[in-house]
């Protein structure tokens, strides 16, 4: 098993690619790590002792953050983003992470990988921490707006695959991302959503539950939660502010008096350690679904564990088989308001 | 001035309400409030001393939280709600105050007290604290879904109103929520808007600063945010699932062995304190915009603190000529895709 991993494009330097890599490798003796980026640069992050395993691809352009998805993927060939993916179609690597321009990440992905046929879109999924520690795994989160309602159910089928595949959740409960519980809640696009979800249902390996309302969702009881990448953005990025908010808050809080910050000379650290796993920094990678290998997105300001948690969900995708099973479901896919191949 | 205080339809009994409205009549001595329920059980609650500026006003039914809305303000004429949108029409009372079903509360609204002329629906607005104590008001929080991009100019319209006279912010820095902070980003019905709130630009009393995440609506810099009805409430209730969860996690912290527990014993009531402004239960009312009196709807189980805040909001917007305002404002409305009368 061979992983790509673009040290590029991230907020943080090759050293932690490294570092990340060299975590992985401990963990997976057996597997193999190409690193995309200036050759100069990443032999000084690796130092002198070889890392076995480890392998450097040279690159001499970086997709930045600020660069035009589509033309960063057509004009810059010698990035290690655009590298990682041609590697990623010729089949010279199993699965690609990435730290980089999320938009450049997700076009480059459908361009030079391509989607699963009949799939309208890939989606961007991530696994969202929940109270019970079952975790959930949540798409869109932002690679398609204006969707059409029966893409709802194809993110539904993708999502379950890896929950099977990745979560080893047997038969994920399935919901749908809405402002109410009943059927009738909600815009156009989840009414009409609704009908179609209930007809596919979960197939035999899955069961739809119907809608859970955001307030709930880190509660637990749901497996897959599936909605358009604007809310599902939108979503993500309430709790990561509202998570930040609380942080500060205990900060606060906590130094607001000689009594408190003697209590948090005592409570500080297992604070610390409840929150941490709600910290987006940590939260591994986010696996593109949809497109035929798997490309897992990490958060720009990613650190060494999180991107080695990236390679872990790229390589327990790669073992399950992920993208091959997603191809598989199709014929769960219900045709919706149009034919089934966009 | 005259609250009408609709008593039931919420989570709490009377006692709530009667508790709320002693708490608000202490404060402003020279209102006065007509409470609606019935009377023998708002006798009881009211109990042996009478409450100078309270009466009570009989009535025999209750919209209930799973009633169909529409049919609810058709059918239940003697219910509290349906009593209280009347008096208002009839300008029996200066605004209202709920706790009962918002779908009926809001169809009531536009059916009996009626939608000012020009802005194609109302908006329910809510204040959110923020970290730097200056806080916002966020809208639409749920009453319309499927709006068209001008209807986000009139909710910003609406907002500065707002912020201007209720919450003394004499020129609202106002943002669009979206999932990037460039004009190009978002859905079609963001990036349609973008530019008609662009050529509104805040008129002469307000500003329009751009989109804005929802990452950084905590964080303060905005004093007006708008978005759809479906998009707000998401991002409303992410917001409480989140706070309910970073409240859970801390209690586990404390909890989780005797060092901690000794801290908690310490610095336990300062982060409750600081996390107390963040409990939805508490935030008081969110007031519908757009319609010809100030309606206000609190939380189902709000508190009678909230209960009274609420008040506290509808005699500040009555005092302020929130309504008026807003009607004076329609000539700053672009006419955006449509003509301006819907």
């Amino acid at each position: 098993m061979k992983a790509l991993l673009d040290a590029m494009g991230g907020d943080n330097g090759p050293e932690t690619f490294v570092e990340a890599a060299r975590r992985f490798l401990r963990r997976h003796p057996e597997a193999e790590i190409a690193i995309a980026g200036p050759e100069a640069d990443l032999r000084a992050a690796v130092g002198g002792t070889r890392v076995r395993g480890l392998t450097i691809v040279d690159c001499s352009e970086v997709v930045t953050p600020g660069d035009e998805p589509v033309r960063a993927i057509r004009q810059k060939k010698d990035s290690s983003m655009v590298r990682g993916l041609t590697a990623l179609r010729n089949a010279d690597a199993d699965f690609l992470v990435s730290a980089g321009n999320t938009g450049a990440l997700m076009s480059g992905a459908v361009i030079l990988v391509g989607r699963i046929p009949g799939f309208d879109r890939p989606g961007l999924s991530s696994v969202i921490p929940t109270l019970d520690h079952r975790d959930l795994v949540m798409l869109d989160l932002g690679a398609g707006v204006d969707i059409k309602p029966r893409t709802l159910v194809q993110y539904a089928i993708m999502g379950s695959v890896y929950a099977r595949t990745v979560m080893g959740k047997p038969r994920p409960r399935v919901g749908l991302l809405n402002i109410g519980t009943e059927p009738s809640k909600g815009d156009r696009l989840r009414r009409e959503a609704f009908p179609l979800l209930r007809e596919w249902d979960g197939g035999e390996d899955a069961s739809f539950t119907g809608n859970i309302e955001a307030r709930d969702l880190l509660g637990g009881g749901f497996d897959v939660v599936v909605t358009d990448g604007f809310t599902g953005n939108m979503v993500l990025k309430a709790f990561e502010g509202t998570g930040d908010a609380f942080r500060e808050l205990t900060r606060r809080g906590i130094r607001s008096g000689w009594f408190s910050r003697f209590g948090g000379m005592f409570a500080g650290s297992a604070l610390k350690r409840e929150f941490r796993r709600y910290a987006y920094q940590a939260y591994g990678g986010a696996m593109l679904l949809g497109v035929l290998r798997p490309v897992i997105k990490c958060h720009g300001n990613a650190s060494a564990p999180a991107i080695a948690s990236a390679l872990e969900v790229g390589f327990r995708a790669v073992e399950g088989d992920v993208t091959g099973l997603i191809e598989n479901a199709l014929e769960e896919v219900p045709n919706g308001d149009d034919t089934r191949n966009a």
